[in-house]
């Protein structure tokens, strides 16, 4: 990595754990520069504008999803362990500080038309796809219904998620990941074969 | 109601859907004072600081939501028929401009401590013991499972409330009201006595 893409990866990390703690939108070329330690100038050069910068943000983010959610999700075996290793990995990245910057930025933004939440419009459906694919893996492996709806499921499994995400970062209720690990339970049982 | 009175509310019925539609971090007095075609001068008259706006857009979306949501299911008969009824009012209460405050401020604000965080807390807590205690009438008229649990089912009613946030708004997913009811019904089916 050239010096220059590493300055940027590192001002990205930063923006990432901003962004995570005052919101995408609260997160300011100015209190990034506070954070960075780098002059408002030195940004610009990196991000020529607030949307730019947003834009970045998520793409960094989305990487880091990628290498520490799904791709570790793909060495389990297909099925069952796929589905649970999956949900476990997200329960660990919403866990970490300032929690899934997806779904704070999601509802954040969900009104304000513009490339950034066209942006999240397609992480969120690519995230729904991969949940209910990973599901049909376990149909295809014998382990779940041939009758299960795979979008159903990753509507229920998502709603568990955001469900733990409020109950966790908002409430603090430490009962919150046993309360999501029965309901991930439910779920399979619902659609294992009997 | 006094005309100072008549003005605060009607403010706040324009700050309320400002801030569904930009965040509740990101209306500003100015945004404001453009949307309600008033001065901002006039708006510091009455709201003396951006946090002291954001508290009383948040009561004034409380006492509406008490009145729309909560009190309504209050006249369907005890049991099942008034869980449906609050599960109903919540999905065209969250269907509105904007979609639910709450569920977008709550993101929105989880990292961010103080006093606007620490009422949306509160409101959480209440709506989450709300469901547990319509879902609680249901096992008093021996509609549910005496040993289902309340919270469990409130942990998982709001889980499918946010999923159809997510979908529906974000989204624009034509199949999530459809989706979000049949969750419900396995919700509900698996607390019925069979």
């Amino acid at each position: 990595m050239s010096k220059g893409a590493e300055t940027r990866e590192a001002i990205l990390e930063t923006a990432s754990r901003l962004a995570r703690t005052v919101g995408l939108g609260g997160m300011t070329i100015g209190t990034l520069a506070a954070s960075a330690e780098l002059s408002k100038s030195g940004l610009y050069a990196h991000f020529r504008s607030k949307e730019s910068l947003q834009l970045s943000v998520l793409e960094h983010t989305r990487a880091r999803f990628v290498a520490e959610v799904l791709a570790p999700s793909l060495s389990a075996p297909r099925g069952e362990p796929r589905v649970r290793a999956l949900f476990e990995n997200w329960l660990s990245w919403d866990g970490k500080e300032g929690g899934c910057l997806f779904v704070a930025a999601s509802s954040e933004l969900d009104d304000q038309p513009g490339p950034v939440r066209d942006y999240l419009v397609q992480v969120q459906q690519d995230w729904l796809d991969s949940l209910a694919e990973v599901f049909r893996t376990g149909v295809a492996e014998g382990h779940f219904r041939l009758d299960a709806d795979p979008e159903q499921f990753a509507f229920e499994e998502d709603g568990i998620m955001l469900s733990h995400h409020m109950s966790s970062r908002l409430l603090s209720d430490s009962l919150s990941a046993d309360r999501a690990c029965r309901a991930f339970e439910h779920l399979l049982d619902r659609a294992r074969i009997h």
